[in-house]
């Protein structure tokens, strides 16, 4: 049995430092970009494995320039959020997935194995330490901001023989600015997100880089995301940074909420899989993860099958889609329209959950 | 005309802190780790624009654990060496070439532009202070690596606000232990290296973080570099991170070099770009770049049309290659057997040229 245990950290030697001096909160929110007093590192080394875990206060990281994070993108990260309930209560929503997806998209990048469960003891202590920073609002939240890099200090293309495990947190309000506005999304195949036998399903910063300069073209075209495309048949991916639901009657005629299935362009999030638990979990329409095309969307579109759209993900949640400017249309959705019913049930069902309203087994107590 | 000028920093205004100890030179070789006594730095911020270039002693980044670069992998380089010649004079290799396909990196990792004769200068005179790490030698060379990262402190996926230019320089030996050993390549559709829409044609950071997987997966199975395939039809692309040839007599009865053309999942190559340029001047065979499948390699391979083939990059210079692993069988290519002919006239005449032996309008001296 003792083969089977992952060399690990432990979160019972976690060593605490805490700040002399401690910001002030802010008032307002700038998205990501306004952190705690205090951060989470855990350093790793091939010849002396990991150290003991530490809570310090927040600072600067001191990085070899020719570390492999820099130069060969051997990072990665996770988004979580803390909610603060009515009853003061700090909750994480099912962190034991992101924990799982760390993993993986770790073995991915070459990156040390490490015990998912003393991590997530660890992220605990840290907002518990933070505690104060976690907003009581229910609609603002505490970002968590699980990173792993390779600080191997060579250029040589290798498994990073030293790697830093770390957590910052920071204040967030719901990622897009448009409130209960839809997203409008800019279909192009002309770039591409992620493609079979590459990341897209791993939490890599490769992906998000790479995908940058499309999302200011999509701007360009007045849209505020991108809607990633696959393939010669324009296959629907993601949007932006989120994965993608479509709520229509399919061409059999069947009232389906449907998502691309996860082929290995697609990112696991999280928010995905919760929306298909809890909508399969209704029984009230088909819930299927199923190949989309815009020429299905199109046609669908044409023929007034298509309800909404919507996009999930940890930083927005639940995001409706109001329009698509596709091969010189725009094609509009008409979830808007009717109020997004669908949308807004599960953002409110998501939301009730992790705010404490509605006891689940998703609920993880700081 | 002023409309035109790329806001840049200047080389005039470069500052030169000198540092007061040096390192001891290592007497051997630890490929890409042991780095020179000083770097460049250039830092920019959308506010104040590019700040004066410094060459300052070696020393750690200090970085935000939120930048843009460990996340987002905003980050790309460049690699170049200077060579030391017979007659002392320090030389560079097509120097423009980087600068102009890093500057085609910077604007599709959205980061901001520059003058690339500028930055050149300041790289030619951070040489020239650290002249003396030039080895007088005519196999081993000074690294040069140039490197361009988001500084931008802040969670929000957007083009960042604040960057760093820099540069770092380390002794290397050839890059393959092998010296005149063929290597051996692992060739499986199972991974993908780059693909159309992404980013395979620029040299960022999350090409090489995605492909690390992989190369362990070929050591596995006993080859040291992987051979990347591209789509339904096995498209050879590239080996490791060099580019491709193969020296054959093709489909038609032709003697022919052909490597594969740059549709955007090829890297441009400067040593691939002065292969082609060479061969073809010489006038003595074909020289394509063109499509070559697998199915077209190994039906070549059996009718002993296959004559060499080796990999091309700044850091192997030329690579033969000697087998590979392709579907459960071991092609072998006679590069080696027939004293690679082909491949160590294109080493020597490259090499003859980056050492001074050779006079050309390739060179550029420090």
């Amino acid at each position: 049995m003792a083969d089977n245990i992952i060399p690990s950290f432990k979160a019972s030697d976690l060593v605490i430092q805490l700040s002399s001096s401690l910001k002030r909160k802010p008032d307002e929110f700038d998205y990501g970009a306004v952190f705690t007093d205090h951060m989470l590192t855990i350093e790793w080394s091939e010849s002396e494995g990991w150290q003991a875990p530490v809570i310090k206060p927040f600072e600067n990281l001191s990085l070899h320039p020719a570390c492999s994070s820099l130069h060969y993108s051997v990072q990665l990260f996770e988004g979580m959020k803390a909610y603060r309930g009515d009853d003061n209560q700090l909750r994480l929503f099912r962190p034991t997935l992101n924990m799982s997806r760390m993993s993986n998209s770790a073995k991915r990048a070459c990156l040390p194995a490490f015990d998912q469960s003393e991590f997530l003891q660890c992220i605990r202590q840290l907002v518990e330490v933070e505690q104060e920073w976690v907003p009581r609002s229910d609609s603002v939240s505490l970002y968590i901001r699980p990173t792993f890099i390779g600080t191997e200090p060579s250029l040589a293309i290798m498994k990073p023989g030293h790697a830093l495990l770390y957590v910052i947190l920071c204040q967030v309000c719901p990622y897009f600015n448009t409130e209960t506005q839809a997203v409008s999304l800019w279909a192009d195949p002309k770039f591409t997100r992620a493609w079979k036998g590459g990341t897209g399903d791993c939490k890599m910063g490769g992906n998000y880089g790479g995908a940058l300069f499309a999302q200011y073209e999509a701007q360009d075209y007045g849209c505020q995301q991108v809607l990633w495309l696959y393939g010669e048949d324009h296959q629907i991916t993601e949007a932006g940074t989120m994965n993608i639901f479509l709520y229509w009657i399919n061409e059999d005629g069947e009232e389906e909420l449907a998502t691309p299935p996860l082929d290995g362009i697609i990112l696991p999030g999280i928010t995905r899989q919760s929306v298909l638990e809890l909508t399969r979990k209704w029984g009230e329409f088909e819930v299927k993860e199923r190949y989309l095309t815009m020429a299905q969307l199109c046609s669908a579109i044409k023929q007034q099958r298509v309800k909404e759209m919507f996009g999930s993900g940890t930083a927005c949640m639940i995001c409706p889609i109001g329009d698509i400017v596709y091969q010189g249309e725009n094609l509009h959705i008409p979830s808007q329209d009717k109020n997004s019913q669908l949308t807004s049930r599960i953002a409110k069902e998501l939301s009730d959950i992790q705010y404490g309203r509605t006891p689940s087994e998703w609920t993880y107590l700081v």
